[in-house]
């Protein structure tokens, strides 16, 4: 994509009510669009990003054996009623609306009741589990204060993945996998480092739920963390008994803000019981089916990046969420042969399935190294009125701001990049 | 996939209440989920449809210049109060909710508001223009009566595209473009054939919108149709003096049902001077923005392949838009050579990239022929005793019903289908 195209530039400023880093980097960088406070619209660039953790969490659900649907926002009362998760006073961030005919609808929050309901079409026996669906769907929640950005939306979008199991023990199996399945999801989308396993408070048919920290300063959340044991506590469930049980020391635990990028909790037969799921074992008799629910939030997700791995300059993609590979940028634009020279390599780029942001725009070269640092694509190739003397062409990561001179040849055996 | 491990099964019966052929069929194959009516979730195989009708429409857009997005669903009253489109009088198909405030929201049934005033932080130079954005989202419209199956939902995925041009001549060569690029996409989907572009009613600023017109017997709308000239004209405005206008003989226009599954409109200024998007030309003069807007419904087009091209065996689906490339399928699973001969196969078209969904089920053969015909897979190859004996498996074309017996060679040569 040239940038003189694209239809976003970047801002000097975010709307004044804009308090979070995350969704002011954003919108200055040209990601994002405030729409209003919690809603945000996702520019081009945004949404490339979005696709990107998007492809990396689909791709790691379905290697642990996820199948993808899509559920609907709108939701029945009557099904909500039947798990009495309908009552604002159970609930407090529905959003409801309602048909011509007056008949109540709520926006989805998260899809337990349908899902539930629907799987009840399609399991009978011991055949059909264990199942694992999930879905890339949008949330609607309605906060009382949406003031982190993107990290707290009123509308967001939502991987959801929900095991259907037919007992404890193939539950806990799975469950246990998640756990590597959503570290490596951290791992390569570059927050991996400081994330951490941290116990929470669990419900009805379980201890503990399971949350993922990242630790950050401006986190919602207190979480205790054993740094040498990668492990974490949640401030809720973090007393003297549980540092026993889980065989931790008081004096290896450091008080820590944190924000939760993802979530994994065992309904046990909540769910199923209320809404009657059911299957018939190999003896034939009736048992019912054990769930659990598995969340990471893309948006939140996105906000987190930003906000873990930005410095003075801007925001700093890690290769596999960055919007483009390669953002080239010209300096020099007067010069025929520079510009010659970056459209040939543009071109070459594009040829070989390289996605390249150009900043092929007439700009004063300060402006244009500052926008690029803004934006935060994870490789910059400068050209410029020297690399038609010496050839070589300036190749910069936006994370260690370390530079490399590399000879056209050199790029273009694209051995420079860490492209699959 | 491996069909045993589908979370979906056939059904017999669709819910009683379900009235449209299109839904239908689709709930019985496995494709959708009822929720109520005119809302429905996408199953794993119904996804995989929807994916690739994006996909075709996404790179049909991304060739006419157009550059992805994604807004939000959640509407503010008074940006909608400033084109007169807020209140229930005016449209009569809002969605609308509310937050813990009281403030009042709407649920996006189009875009043009949000998108117009977003475009005012990108648009200030005729530098800026033309520019086409576009997104697939979710619209919601309140429709009073939803009896159309997935062609008429309440809740629906929409490609939306909006240009943004200088003027009127920048505006109409576009106009005229996307007739094309709309003609593509329905021919690229199946459904080319007999779909018309129609005269429509226009605005205050054009006499004409057109509509793509699907002939269907299903169909909510009334055309008169020119078929020797490729041409249509909706009821609406089916008139002795616009027939002379358009140079059309009355006795060469017959009358249609048909779907309207696509339209394109040019806006003028209409909403560029509610919201003020103007630009600079070269003289520094201001000028306002024309606006055309340009959708198409997924579940509409994916309802409509199914009303149009289904027989009495179930859904066919054209190449480019079926779950899967190929359904392989095997009778006779009690001999080991049938299934290590499938099962290979099936590794084999996995490793190749090439979509397969294996039916691996020990089932009787005429049931999963017969569900192999309700899927609608377009190619099916049948791996059976007789492969065995002569080395050779049965390909079937679900649309012409066309046998081939086909070499295994042959078959891993991949020449036999028509796969990029």
């Amino acid at each position: 994509m040239r940038q003189t195209q694209l239809l976003t530039k970047t801002r000097k400023d975010a709307p004044s009510d804009e308090v979070s880093k995350n969704a002011e980097l954003l919108i200055k960088a040209g990601y994002i669009h405030k729409e209003m406070a919690g809603v945000y619209s996702m520019l081009p660039l945004g949404l490339r990003v979005i696709n990107k953790i998007e492809g990396v969490i689909r791709d790691e659900m379905n290697k642990a054996g996820g199948q993808e649907l899509e559920m609907a926002t709108l939701q029945d009362k009557n099904l909500w009623n039947k798990t009495e998760r309908w009552s604002d006073e159970k609930v407090d961030n529905w959003f409801k609306t309602s048909l011509k005919s007056g008949t109540e609808l709520g926006l989805g929050f998260t899809h337990e009741e349908p899902l539930t309901q629907l799987m009840g079409d399609y399991i009978s026996s011991y055949k059909d589990l264990p199942v694992y669906p999930y879905q890339f769907q949008t949330k609607f929640r309605n906060e009382l204060r949406a003031k982190s950005g993107i990290m707290r939306g009123r509308e967001f979008l939502m991987k959801d993945l929900y095991s259907f199991s037919k007992d404890e023990i193939e539950h806990n199996k799975f469950y246990e996998k998640m756990k590597d399945v959503y570290m490596n999801v951290f791992k390569r989308t570059g927050v991996g480092e400081n994330t951490y396993v941290t116990f929470a408070p669990g419900g009805s048919f379980s201890e503990f739920s399971h949350e993922f920290q990242l630790l950050s300063n401006v986190g919602e959340d207190t979480i205790y963390v054993d740094k040498k044991n990668k492990i974490a506590i949640n401030k809720e469930v973090y007393t003297d008994e549980i540092l026993e049980k889980l065989d931790l020391k008081k004096e290896d635990m450091e008080e820590e803000r944190s924000i939760e990028v993802g979530n994994i909790f065992s309904l046990g037969t909540k769910f199923s019981d209320a809404l009657n799921l059911k299957y018939k074992d190999k003896e034939g008799n009736e048992n019912t089916v054990i769930m659990g629910s598995y969340g990471i939030g893309l948006g939140r997700l996105m906000g987190a990046i930003v906000e873990n791995l930005s410095d003075e300059s801007g925001i700093i993609w890690p290769t596999e969420v960055s919007p483009y590979h390669i953002h080239l940028v010209t300096l020099g634009t007067d010069s025929k042969e520079v510009v010659e020279f970056a459209d040939h390599m543009y071109d070459s780029f594009k040829e070989r399935g390289i996605e390249v942001l150009y900043d092929d725009r007439d700009t004063r070269p300060g402006e244009k190294l500052a926008d690029s640092d803004l934006m935060g694509i994870s490789t910059r190739i400068v050209v410029g009125k020297k690399t038609i003397e010496s050839g070589e062409v300036e190749v910069v990561d936006r994370k260690t701001k370390k530079v490399r001179y590399v000879s056209e040849s050199d790029i273009m055996s694209g051995d420079f990049l860490n492209i699959e």
